[in-house]
């Protein structure tokens, strides 16, 4: 699967991913009063408003990005009906050839990460038949939990060509409480780095492994360190734009041909339409603003990579 | 929130809680062949069934112990089909009076975790109106992202009455790859524990406090010493029986009171029918073969506590 992204993110020239993370706020007046009207002003309105609003920015820059990725907390918080726009905008992003990273930081014990890993990137088997719960093409897991919690991810990605991003060091600003704690002389994230980089092996892709990482645009100097101990890892790298990452502090997390990193971000880009830089957009037109807003996104990384 | 858990803990004198975590191989043959007979041989059926399977369970246990905890990745391994069944599960259960943990290990960056937050414990405002998303009682929290990835549920805790268990030290056999790393001396565990000790002192509801912790039984002597570490913090105990955990190795993680702690069997209450142990029910009598394994494990508790 990492040799899809990998192809994706050459032909756009764009090592970008766009968070369709809706909220909300982000939701034109008119947009929001037409779905309420439809679907009612409750948990089916909003999850339809979800869905109309993520369909104008996937239209919008299906064909100028390699990726999206949805972060499901955002449609878990309004219940079933969220969960169902969650899925609809995987099934039409996959529809429109984009490559879908679901943001689900899943992870547990061995049986039940099992489970997750079957429903988020596989298929569950019943009488025979196989059934794709959500079926994103990649996940995000979180590695509290050792090998046993990763391991089923890995074999999902080597049996249905699929891919992970593990969390090695988070974007947010209380991310060092603990992954930063010095074990044997060398903070812990680095130690989850070389185990993301032992875990890769089993499930190598051509020059990179199906099995990524997660480091955050906010922590560009770890971010080099990590490019460094985890040689075969793309990097999902969260926090640029609103977040507080830039273009030129994110150079060190790619390797000397450019690749090895695709860098997210997803209110300068969803909401773009309301900050004052894309003004021209105000009106609502939110899915010309996205596009404005990753042309800008790919044009700053790319100035960056060609230093 | 946890002074309502010790209530019912008492009363029914089972510091115990049913994990409700169904499987196709759990459920007997007659019954999973009427569920796809009505809802059809796909994940429909197989949500059906794992309704039916876990009515039968909670009918037949809900007077004699405190709380159940649905673990929420076998139900997403079914698509929106098992997620129907999970808040129909959690509904049920409150209805009969039980306390619902909801096992989703969840835990984000803050603005992310505040609607997981939401989307389990609280409820979403739309208009002015508020609407819960899945409405368990108590949700399990991944804390590897620090204190900006907890507080969000603290908040809710504190606004609606809910709690929270923050996963410390997992049962399964490789949590120790991380968290049994040594830190200044002490193994991350540990810390973890002490930074739970103190995120609990905000939302005290009587001796102990709304934020607890989840310390596998599988390491009694790890229990012991995070007893002694989190004072405050009740403390949820997997791992018992099929995981390999016996009520004589579990008595330091209660207090002097026999309190301070809750025991979770998932495999071995739900599917006793298909034991050795309870072939009086091999039949298929899945209710009645949980309440004489939830009745079991009581008395295996209680009298390790009275010795």
């Amino acid at each position: 699967m990492i040799s899809r992204l990998i192809d994706r993110i050459q032909k756009t020239n764009a090592p970008i991913v766009v968070g369709l993370d809706p909220k909300l706020s982000f939701i034109p007046e008119d947009m929001l009063r037409r779905c309420f009207e439809e679907k009612g002003e409750g948990p089916e309105g909003a999850a339809e408003a979800f869905w109309q609003f993520n369909k104008e920015i996937i239209d919008n820059i299906y064909d100028i990005v390699p990726a999206v990725k949805p972060q499901i907390a955002m449609y878990e918080e309004l219940g079933i009906p969220g969960l169902i726009t969650f899925k609809r905008t995987v099934d039409y992003c996959k529809e429109k050839g984009l490559i879908v990273i679901g943001d689900v930081k899943r992870g547990d014990i061995g049986s039940t990460s099992e489970s997750y890993a079957v429903g988020h990137l596989g298929a569950v088997t019943i009488n025979g038949k196989k059934y794709a719960g959500f079926g994103e093409d990649f996940a995000t897991v979180n590695p509290y939990l050792g090998s046993d919690g990763v391991k089923p991810f890995i074999d999902v990605c080597n049996s249905e060509d699929k891919g992970i991003f593990i969390l090695v060091k988070t974007s947010n600003p209380s991310s060092g409480e603990f992954q930063d704690r010095i074990v044997d002389g060398r903070p812990l994230y680095e130690i989850v780095g070389e185990q993301v980089e032992k875990w890769g092996l089993d499930s190598m892709d051509g020059a990179y492994s199906n099995v990524g990482a997660v480091v955050g645009a906010t922590y560009p100097e770890m971010g080099k360190a990590l490019r460094d101990i985890m040689p075969h890892a793309y990097i999902l790298v969260p926090g640029y734009g609103a977040q507080g990452g830039k273009g030129k502090d994110l150079v060190h997390f790619f390797d000397k041909d450019g690749l090895g990193a695709i860098v997210n971000s997803s209110r300068g880009i969803i909401a773009a339409w309301k900050s004052d830089k894309y003004s021209d957009f105000a009106d609502g037109r939110v899915g010309e603003a996205a596009r404005a807003a990753a042309l800008d996104m790919q044009k700053d990384i790319a100035d960056a990579l060609s230093k």
